[in-house]
């Protein structure tokens, strides 16, 4: 058993997001993404197989898929796509995102 | 790109915890678990290959573990374990945990 606790492990930086790996394995890799307002991963992806989720654990904003899709993102989301399939995340308020890569890349 | 909000989509039962089938497929199986005060996922295992991780997203209570090992369990908490290493969450307030299961079981 390994326990973190992302509200004390990871704070904000105005300079870019930031990214804090919180497990890798061969099941899978957690990886927690703190945004300030404006801060953006930009929408990318991977051709290789799998899927992923991403939780908004805090904050506002948008999920970014292909051909400039806009989805709402707001604390309590669950977005689950395919590895392959493009994905992003911009942030309108301070924002806590935990993604979650399975099997890991 | 399936995207679902855990606040809407389930609330809570004074009768017994409420669980959400979020996601499942061959990479892993995402499930919603909401506690009112003092109900309890009790302590379990599997013995297959894999890991889980146990996501606060709401509330305070206490992870359980083997030989009746408590760990805090709050908000922003993750813990990661085996599938096959006992686990188990009490809860002390009304309290959201998101479970994903990789590979799925």
């Amino acid at each position: 058993m390994k326990k973190i606790n992302l509200y004390e492990a990871q704070d904000f930086s105005d300079t870019a997001f930031k990214r804090l790996l919180v497990h890798d394995s061969p099941y899978f890799k957690i990886i927690n993404f703190n945004f300030r307002a404006g801060q953006e991963l930009p929408i990318h992806s991977h051709n290789v197989e799998g899927q992923l989720s991403l939780v908004v654990l805090e904050g506002e904003g948008e999920f970014l898929g292909k051909d400039g899709a806009r989805l709402p993102a707001r604390a309590g989301d669950v977005l689950v796509c395919d590895i392959a399939e493009p994905h992003g995340l911009r942030a309108a308020t301070d924002l806590r995102l935990l993604v979650t890569i399975a099997p890991p890349i």
